[in-house]
This record gives C-alpha cells, sequence and structure tokens, in this order.
C-alpha cells in the first residue's frame, strides 16, 4: 500500500489523544496532520500544552505541532479524524465536523446509540461497518461517524462474537463484573488516595454502557439497520490499582432449549474467531483476535495487556458453570489500544480497506 | 462477666495467629495462655520467633511468652484452644488436642466438610452451635472442634442469610467475583512482583471452597445433623492489591416461583438482621451484623474494612438485576476479622455463652 | 481538668480538616463548636459538603453540623480556632481572626517565616511558644496565630532537636532525602498515574520549607525574638505509593572542632529526650517523643506510622556515617497527625497547659 | 557484522535469566545456544521449569530448549557465558567455567572485588576492560571473567563518572539515598505484605555493595592494577513500590581545593559524555549514555526507565547544594537492563569490539 492518508485528531493531548500518537508514531500509512485540543491549548505547540503521560517518549515531529482548535476549518486535507473528545463537547464538535464531510472515528459516547452510527469493535462486528452507507444517504454528508465502543465492553464482546459465531442463539444472559485500569479515568483521573489499597466498586455510567452496547454490537446487520441481540446483560464495574488493562469475569448462561456445548467446543471457537486478517492493509490487527491462555493463573493485566501489540483479547479460565448450564472465564483487554485509540484506528483501516474512505 | 477463660493458640507466629493476638489484647474475659507453633519455633521467646507484621505493636506480655510445641501436653489449663495452623498440619494436631478434651475453634479447612462439625460464620448460622452435642456423642470426646468459613466466604453468606431468613426459598442460584486482599494470603504469601499494578485471577481452591461452604452454612440443622441448602453457587477469585478486606459482587437469581422482593426489601432484611446481641457475653459481637451503605461508591476496603472493629460485613450498591428476578450488591468483610480470627473469637464467645465451655 | 474548650475547625472539609475531627473525637477537653470551610461548602451540613476519606467514619454530632462562611463572626465562643486551609486563603482569614482576638493554631504555611509567630513543633521547640507574648504586644490583638511546622520537617526536628540538646554546636550540615505519604498532597491530590509503579521526585516548595524551617524551629528564643540555629540543611523530596507517613533519610556532618559522640550516645540521646511530659494537661503527648527501633529493616510507614497514636516520631538504622565524621538515621512520622493536625492540637494543648488560652 | 556468536546462560530461569532471554531476542549477533539452571530445573525445557514474569511472552525457540545443569562439559560451543546466578553458588560454578576455558559475563557478586576481575559498567568505565589481560595472565586460563555491578551502583556511577572525568579531583564525597524497585529483589523476592502502602528502608548488603563498588569503578587502571577512586561514598537504601527502576538521590561534595563548575557545566558534562558509540559493534549502546530531563519533575521510573531501551541513565533536577560547595541531582536506571542483564550484554559487545572474544 502506497498512499498515505493524513490524519487529524481531537482532543490530542488527554489520555486517549496520546495514545493515538503513540500508536500512530510507526503506523506505515497513517501519517499526523493535525491536533486538535480546547482553546486553552489551541496555538502552543504540542509539547507546551500536554502532560505528556506515556512511557515512550513523543517524538519530535509530533512535538512541535501547533495545536489548532477543534473546528473543522483548521483540519483542512486531513483524510480521517480520531476524537479522543470528552463527551461534553464531542456531540457537536463531532457533528460539524461529519457536516463539513470528514469522516470522524470517535472515542466518545455522545453517538454510540444514534442508529445510523455503527458502534464497531473491529474484531467483533466488522459487518457493521457498512452502516455507514445508510447514514450517509440520511444525513446526505460525505463523511462520516464511527465510534467506539466504551473500553470494558471491547474486552467482552470479542470472545462473546466468537461465541455468538459458532453457537447462535445459545447465550440467554450474561453476567459480567469487571477489575478496570485506572488509565481509563483519564488525567488526572482517578485519585490516589481512592485506589491505592482499594477497590472503587464504582464507575460512572459504565455498566449502563456495558449492558447496552453489548446488544447492539452482536446485534445482525441487515439493510438498512441493526437488529439487537436479545440476550440480557448485566454489569458491575470495578476501579483497581492497575495501570493498564481491563479485566472481565464472565458468566454466560444458556438458553433453555439450546444444545449444549462443552468447554473444549467454547475454546476451540475463541481460538478460530478470525473476523479479519493482518495484512498490509489491516497492519494493526492482531494474528489472533483472541489469545486462550492454559495456566490456570492468566491472563493478567501486567503480563498479558501488550499481546499484538494490545490489539488481541485474551482469555483464560474458561470453565462450566455447576451445573452444566453455561461458561465462565476470564477475559482482559489493553483498555487504551484495542479499548480506545487502536480500536479507532483499526476501525478507519477497515473502512479504508472497503473503499469508504 | 466475672470469669475469665485461658486461650492457647495454635500456630500463633503466623498472620492468622498474629491477629489473634491483636484482637485479643483488650478482651475482657479470654486471657492468652498458651502459645503454640511449629518445632522450629518452640522454645524460643514470642518475640524471637515471630515477623510481628501488624500495625499495631505486639503486647509485652506476649512477646515474652515462650513457645511451645503443638502438642496438648503443652496446653494444660487452656479453657479454649484458638488454631491458626496450615492445613497441611492441622488436620492430625486439632484432633490430638480434641481427643484430650479441648475445646478447638479453628480457622484451618480440615474438618469444615466433616458432617458432625459445625462451619460456624457467628452472623449467619449461629444455631449451627448446637452440633457439638451430636460431635462429642459420636467421637466420645469432652472437646470438640468447631471451624470458621473461609474468609471470602463469611463476607458472603451473612447478606445471603439474611435474605433466606426474609424470603425463605427465594435464592435459586448465586453468582459471586470476589477482589480479595494480600493478607489472606498469608506471609511472605503473595509476591510483590504478581499484584503491583495487577490482577491475579485465580486464588488456589478458593472458588471451590466458597461454593461448597455456602451450602452447608445455609444449611437447615436439625438434630442430629446439617440439611445442606439446595442453591447453585458459582464463584470466580481474584487476588487485588488491597492489604485486608475482602470485596465480593454478589448476583442473586431468584427461584422461579417465588414472589419477587423489592430492592427496598432486600435491604430492610439486611439492616434488620440481627442473629445475635452484642452483651457483656458477646462483647466481640458488631452492633449490626451488616451495615448497608447508601453511597453509590461504597463498601470500599479501605475506608470500611475496620467498621465494629471489623466484624460487621458491609453491603452496598443493592439493585435489581436487569430483568427483575434477581438483586445485585457489593458486599466486604474485614478478612483477618470476622473472616478469620475474630471469628474464632466470637464463636467462642458463642460457645461460652450457650453453656459448651 | 474539668474545663473545656469550645474549638472552631477552619478548612473542616479537607484532608487535614477531617483529620482535625477525626482526632478530637474523643480529646477529653477539646469540643468542636464550629466548623468552616469555603462559601460553596457554607450553609450545607458537614455530612452533605464533605467527601470523608478517614478509615474510621464520621461521627454523628459532627455529621448534622452546618458549615460557616470562615469569618469571624461566625466562630463566636469559639476559645480555639484550628486552621487546615489552603495558603491561597489562610493568609486573610488568619489575620481577621487574630484581629478579632481569636487564638489560632495554623496548619498553613503563610505565618511561619513571621518572626512574631512561633513554628512550633511541640516535642522539638515548645520553649517558643513564648514568643506569643511578643506578637499580642507588638499587634495589639488578644489573640494570636501559632503556625505548624511542614510536615516532612516536624519529622526531622524532632530527632534533630534531641541531638542539639545532648551536643550543642555538633551539627555542621543536614542533609535529609525524604520519601513522602500521597496523603500529603490533600484530596484529590497526587493522581493515581503519578504514582502507582512510580515515584515522582519532586514537590513543590517542599524542599525549600524543610531547608528553612529546620533553621528557626532548632533556633534559640531569646525574649523577644528567636535566633535561627546556623546549620546547613539540604533536602530532597519524593513523593511515594505510601497512604500515610513520610520517611525521611538523613546524613547529619559533625563540626569540625566537635568532640565526635560515638552512635549508641545519639541514640541515647534521642530515647531520653523528653521535652514535654504526657499529662492530663497534655493527653495528646506521646510516651516518649522519639522510638528508637532496632530492627534492621524499621521504622516502616504501614507497620509505625501509629505508634504512640501518631504523635511519635520513630527513628531506626542510626549508624555512623563512613569516616566517622558525622551520622544517619531514618525518621518516620505520621503526616497527617505529628505532621499536621496532631501538632495543631498538642500546640494548643501546651498553650493552655501555659496560660495562653 | 555477520559474524554470530553462541552464548550459554547461567541462571536462566531467574528474573535476570529471563531478562537476558528477553534481551537477546532480537540481537543482531548473538544467539542463544545453551541454557542452564539448577539440577531441580535440568533436563526439562525451558518452559515447564520457568514461571516466566516478563511483560513479553517467551520466543518460541527458547520455550522448547531443554535446560542443562551448570557445568561446563554441557556449555560446549558457547562462546560467551552470561550468568545470572545466585551468589551462593555463583562462585564456584564460575571458576569452572573460567578455568575450562570460558569467556563469563556475570551478574553475580562473587568476584566483583577481586583485583584480577574488571568491574565494569560499559557506559561509566570501558577502559577497565583491559585488566582481562592480566586476569588471563596470572590465572593462565583462556577465559575470564568479567563481573557487572550492582544494581543500583550502575544508576550512580555514569553520571559521577563523567563529572569525574570533566572535572578530575573534584568530589570528594557522596551520598546516596535510593528508591528500588522490587524486581531488584528477584522473585518471589519482596513479599507484598511489605511493600504495598510502605517502604522497607534496608536492603541487605546494597548498602556496602554501593558504597565499595564505586571506589573500583571509578578507579584508574593503569597496567596491571586498578588504583581505586578515593572518594567517601555513603549509601542508604530504600525498597519502594516500583516494578522496575531504581532512583538514586545523590549529593556530591567538592573538595576544598577545587574550582567549583556551575550547575550548567555539571549538566554539559553529563550531556557530553560518550564513553562508547552506538554502532554495528555495539548495537545495544544507547545513543547517549546520560539524558539530562529538563522538566522539574522527572526523571519518574514508571516514565523514563525505557530510554533507549533501558541502556541510558536518567538525571534530572541538577541544583547547587546550599552553600555553594556541591551539587545534587536524580538518577534513574532500568535496574534489570543496564542495571544487570543489558549490562552484561553490552559488556560482552564491547570484549568482542576489542578482540577478547
Amino acid at each position: 500500500m502506497s498512499k498515505t492518508y493524513n490524519v487529524g485528531i481531537l482532543g490530542a493531548t488527554g489520555t486517549v489523544g496520546q495514545r493515538f500518537i503513540t500508536l500512530l508514531k510507526t503506523h506505515p500509512f497513517l501519517k499526523i496532520h493535525r491536533l486538535g485540543a480546547s482553546s486553552r491549548s489551541a496555538g502552543k505547540t504540542y509539547l507546551k500544552a500536554t502532560k505528556w503521560k506515556q512511557s515512550t517518549p513523543c517524538h519530535d515531529g509530533v512535538k512541535e505541532m501547533v495545536i489548532q482548535p477543534c473546528s473543522p476549518e483548521h483540519f483542512e486535507g486531513c483524510h480521517i479524524i480520531f476524537s479522543g473528545l470528552d463527551a461534553d463537547v464531542a456531540g457537536e464538535i463531532e457533528a460539524a465536523f461529519r457536516k463539513a464531510d470528514f469522516k470522524i472515528f470517535s472515542n466518545a459516547k455522545n453517538y454510540r446509540r444514534d442508529p445510523l452510527v455503527p458502534l464497531l469493535v473491529p474484531t467483533a462486528n466488522p459487518a457493521h461497518l457498512q452502516l455507514i452507507r445508510q447514514q450517509q444517504k440520511e444525513t446526505g454528508a460525505g463523511g462520516f461517524i464511527v465510534t467506539n465502543s466504551n473500553c470494558s465492553t471491547a474486552g467482552m464482546v470479542v470472545p462473546l462474537a466468537a461465541i455468538q459465531a459458532a453457537f447462535p442463539g445459545l447465550m440467554d444472559s450474561v453476567d459480567v463484573v469487571t477489575l478496570q485500569a485506572i488509565s481509563g479515568g483519564g488525567y488526572p483521573g482517578v485519585p490516589s488516595l481512592d485506589i491505592l489499597d482499594n477497590v472503587v466498586p464504582f464507575i460512572s455510567g459504565e455498566e449502563e454502557k456495558m449492558e447496552w452496547e453489548t446488544g447492539k454490537i452482536l446485534g445482525h446487520y441487515a439493510e438498512p439497520s441493526i437488529q439487537h441481540a436479545e440476550m440480557s446483560v448485566s454489569a458491575s464495574c470495578n476501579r483497581v490499582a492497575v495501570i493498564d488493562g481491563h479485566l472481565g469475569c464472565v458468566t454466560i448462561r444458556y438458553a433453555k432449549e439450546a444444545a449444549l456445548p462443552s468447554v473444549a467446543e467454547i475454546v476451540a471457537a475463541m481460538e478460530a474467531w478470525m473476523p479479519l486478517q493482518q495484512s498490509d492493509a489491516l497492519p494493526s490487527a492482531p494474528k489472533k483476535a483472541i489469545f486462550v491462555h492454559q495456566d490456570e493463573d492468566r491472563p493478567q493485566p501486567r503480563l498479558d495487556r501488550e499481546l499484538e501489540g494490545g490489539y488481541a483479547v485474551s482469555v483464560g479460565r474458561v470453565r462450566e458453570l455447576p451445573g452444566g448450564r453455561g461458561v465462565k472465564f476470564i477475559c482482559l483487554v489493553h483498555n487504551t489500544v484495542l479499548g480506545a485509540a487502536g480500536m479507532g484506528i483499526l476501525n478507519a483501516e477497515l473502512a479504508i480497506q472497503h473503499g469508504f474512505i
């Protein structure tokens, strides 16, 4: 692929914005062209405006870029817009960019529930990308918005999608308890006094997102719309003293009438799940969407979050529910890679591959 | 109560033993009389033999006590034996003490599944204490063994007992995901490289204990035996970077035919749960067995584990399951107080009150 | 002591304010009478206005008190004012209270460098209390201001005062490197992303405070003023992942001409240091101002910060400097007890004892 | 460089051994040929024998290698031996390997004080490599032993070497207080109960190592021996809750007669320090031996330890000592890269470049 694409990043100084920049540092065909942030930062160099909190240094080209205000006229020449904006401003700004014919891949929650906007987890429901057509038709815009899921949703829906594909109609209900990393709260985010020697058993709005988003992501796309999946989802979300990596303890109960797969069959379905292939067109795609660990004490956030550069989901401890009418397992996602910025990047690669850009 | 009782502690140098000593420091009628530990420590003063890891200093009287080998002849004069022994030695030693007519309150798992031995969580199933009679009858010993539950079980069964008492037959299944403190692993216990910036989603044997013990504890005692409760229990246990305090995310599904209580009724049942009363006879009993928090982000281990000296269970975030056929909530127990040494102490107080000692 | 004193707390909702409230809960003669905070909180009950972050619950009497604005007319009837105000407002407010004849014990830095204001660490330089007389004389106010030292200064000056008293003229220079707890940064304070798996080797303004305050505290009071001590002090301050407890690694170099004490003599001087006696008049005073640990790996924040309720300083690892012309040791102070709120309380007790209130 | 060298690793299953394997994964000319460990592990595959604790997966080629006993006959064909052995066995084993003409680069402390063995920190004292000649002459062996310094020493001596080179005779004394990572203690190593919400102000033997090794490393090599540097070094070592990265707070006092450099000159000396050049022959060498940070709150372990792959030393907060007769600064080293395995690897590259292998 010799063509390169110019990328603009909205919310570039924040935690998600920093991760976009880090992940794009060596990207073969996505090139950072413009950085946008609040009016407080606009006009300054990126270096001056940003409290850089990544463990690898910011690259020199980016450090000296001047930050733009987040309005479309300052992003001319960008083929792709990544948005790491906060929800309180993302709604209006992203709408303005779409109207100005930009193609936006957003990490904000604002348009996730819009029936015309794909809620796209690339290794779970890539087919929903096609909803872009309907969105363009109905809005009349040349641009479009594609949203990521919430970070904790992403870790769970990939194995759920694998099970659903292999055993349609099997899952009746899904319970998930999360142990989520502090980087999910941004910077300054979670106060240290709240999390050292502690757990906070509540993350505002998180459970509602997981419970609602799962149904849309696992839904069936039939032109012109998505029919949500019907399983019942119950989430309980906790913040723990981990830097990166959201862990989920998932319990699936099977529908009454379903034929019951064995644990080995569930594992096989996850290992075989390959909704997209790593290639020159999809360089960020993991070699395997799901990595199933055999050790009884894995996956662990610190040891496994970087698997496949953070684009794979780790699963472990797959075991039968007492009574045999369900399965439980652990899943782990790197919440700022596949769970946020990386999800946007892979979604953009997919959109290029399918000719939407 | 003017009478005092001499106490012997087996496994006195370990984490649980240290907590026994700390909790008994100011006890009105239980007096430390003998300390026992492995042959490696026997003959040394407690101070010399012990790596003291409590945040309050060891009291002077105990520091200079000479450690005894764990055999009955060295514990003469003890009315009560507390055992914090490791499971690999507890079986034989505790049997020998019972045979020698000692009354043992054990934190070890060895006799929990023995149908003659009460598995006693004092604020959940105090009536099971009566099983002592049958034990003495069948073993012919003047002594007896009473066991604690596992630490994570204790946090969950107290609210479950409250619900069961108020709504018999309501609970069909219980799912619990735990976030457990490192002190539960003893000392040296969990390596720091395993838990800093990390979660370990596995604790050997823990899930089996929670799943089995719950049925016995919530079972019905009808002379001469206990009929286990029939609900299905599924546990998923995680170790997190918390010093003390096990948190459980509990999901209860209701039986099909049951009349469905409201969330407010569930909360009321927990708040009203009072299986035993704090008194001169039960000085360690909490004023309330369960404290239901109203703040949406509580209970938290660091802020709430010391409630009522660690003898109360904290509950929070009681809410309906999507679909309405169940309830979920958070519970928190101080794993080395009500979850271990404190449970033994309160069990002993109860046994004295009921004339077994 | 049958008399009781009414206490007002300025900045009552903050971290230091919460600690004042916690420490005064059971105080024999200091009674909370008024609580003050910013206009944002004034008029609300304490419960509503405060994000309570202490590990023991707030007592009921305080929860329902209505918060006052921080101006003198709302604090009528208070014999003592404790100030936990932020430095950006403390200057004006404390001046206004003094002018209105209140007696203020302040944790803020604003008046520490005022030559008329005692910078008082009760177990280091209690004699400086007498400076109040000069302050009242020169300001013409019936009230006065007494300031605490900075929290990290407090931990170091107590052992330094002991050495200075036993070996006048011995200390030529003092180097200190601190490892400071996050509670010193207030709430929300230090972001968790900055401190988990990390050290921040900088605390704004902290080194300057330690370097300057030490000279005043160890200075000689000769009516009407304090002559600062002349030793050179160099500080290097780090924030570490500890909840409470500032640790200092102190190196003292001896003056050229001085007779050199042995390590044992230095330890003896610290153990003998008793600038004030615990009594009914000074109930918060520690039994020993300094506790010298013998174990080579102590003091440790988590294990030793609560010694004497947090009012003692722990010292350990006292050893000769290579070459023999100095000594080095570790010191530990509970930064929100003796290092902040407790220092104010003990200062107030001392002022009552000496008839200033 | 087309030639490749076969590498054997002793102590391959431990923390340092795992880091050797991780760092060699993509090395251009050092190839892992043999793995050695204790008799408990010998005969098993590496995968089976090892509790892998690195955050990147072990590569497939290594997983299936069979572990050898640590005796020379099993390491035939190895041009280079890296030793990550524990000190209690390293002495005899390394001697046996040298006698069998192997070239050993050891992380163990056993031969560091041997006057014939270079104590080599590649970016501090590369010239000491020449001592190999004398060692071979005196031992009559074709092989030799080169040792690393202690991990915390490595972080400090690099900036000290830069200052010494630019300002000979300037440094009279060096005080260092360390904040050291838990990975320095190996696995299982530091118990989590010792370090969570805590600092341990003692690391057995560490202060002695820093105080002694600095003199040898900064010493002058004049055939046939090293004349130790004469400055006095005082160390105070602390363990903190950090995964990787040792931080040192260094205070240098200048010799009485010395001309005093400005802070800017000290910084310039560090930035100019370039004892060896990254090249095809020295692929692991950092581009800059020392990176001087400008931000007042840097370096920080989590953000800066990976600089130059962990082979650079970070320095920050360079400032004058009060009184002006010295300088203080912060330094940071990745304790398992430049501070351990990486130091051995770079030493080996250097030995190849200079024809010793």
